[in-house]
């Protein structure tokens, strides 16, 4: 195969300019409060249809984002699983389960802006979805949930579910409220994402080793 | 004092048909993804610009709906509490910090909309702060933290924050998730507004009570 052309090595400039500009303007003032149109200008794009000709829909453009954190989030979970020392270690799996996306956004270095923007996309009705597509459904996650699972053997299936789905929400919110006030120079508990990912862990083996209250 | 007129009257039933219908449209669509021409529409108003005229920005409108909802859930939240038994157990207080919400929309009966309308609110950076001027700044709320603080006294000040912050998260999406699969038809854990409050609660002691792991 040839190398790329000039012009391959343009518009793949031009995307990651559009892409980044957009996930900073989503973070900071909401996915649905920026037009495609100031995302092509804050990009540096003389061209205000640039998002429209390289990605099409605000939603193909927010696609487009999750992918590209999600692949790098899903090399650091692959990492973190093939180091697993112990697979009858709740905490082990735990790790690999809340590390992946925090060890991203400190690897990102100051400021980002994922964090925030993920946690708009994961509660918009229109949007959820392609959360769920695009970074829920790797078979890396499943497998982690598996693991947990062989770990905690006397778990009812609908508290093994409804704990999954919470710390699926513990991910996303803590890392955004940490990044929000990162950014707004507020206080925040950690002071690193490492530390904070501890603290993150620790909360959440602690709620799938939690007593089950049976159903009245 | 006389009664209310005719004219009041009229202005608070419109009033009560706008925050219905956005309540609705916003936890189906997105607050951004509708107008308030659309609010004003739904609401049976002839005239398109009655979101206006009765609450102002869109911003103002979201406040309106947070507040008529936090004044019921404050309610449930002083009932709760000063049903509580025992000052010295943790689970008390949990429950007295997780269940009204849930049990408000349990009290709504089905269909709800207001824990996906929140869910999206509290992750906007531009609505954030309404939610936490109104529902998340309590006196009730500060009692309820302060009175699990005293029964976990080991607790490190940020680890008490950093899960102060995730006991909130998980009520929010705990609940719009619940709500989401009920409008939607599809799977959830629990088959009742109580039974999910329990398996919160349980959940959230646990993170509570969770051993801490020292920072780096």
């Amino acid at each position: 195969m040839a190398g790329r052309t000039l012009r391959e090595e343009q518009v793949s400039a031009t995307r990651e300019l559009l892409l980044t500009a957009a996930e900073r303007l989503f973070a900071e003032h909401g996915v649905y409060a920026v037009s495609n149109r100031q995302v092509s200008e804050a990009a540096g794009q003389g061209n205000n249809t640039a998002v429209g000709y390289h990605f099409g829909t605000k939603a193909d453009l927010v696609r487009a984002i999750v992918r590209k954190h999600a692949a790098r989030i899903e090399e650091i979970r692959a990492r973190l699983l093939a180091d697993l020392a112990d697979p009858d270690d709740v905490r082990g799996w735990v790790d690999c389960l809340v590390r992946p996306a925090l060890e991203h956004l400190a690897a990102l270095g100051s400021p980002t802006w994922y964090a925030r923007f993920c946690a708009q996309v994961v509660s918009d009705p229109a949007l959820h979805r392609i959360m769920v597509e695009e970074a829920l459904t790797s078979p890396s996650l499943q497998t982690i949930i598996e693991g947990l699972e062989r770990c905690l053997p006397d778990l009812p299936a609908e508290v093994s579910a409804e704990r999954g789905e919470m710390v699926r929400h513990l991910i996303v919110h803590v890392a955004a409220d940490r990044e929000r006030a990162l950014a707004e120079h507020t206080p925040t508990p950690r002071s690193s994402w490492d530390d904070a990912a501890t603290g993150l862990a620790d909360a959440v083996v602690g709620m799938w080793l939690a007593p089950v209250t049976p159903a009245r």
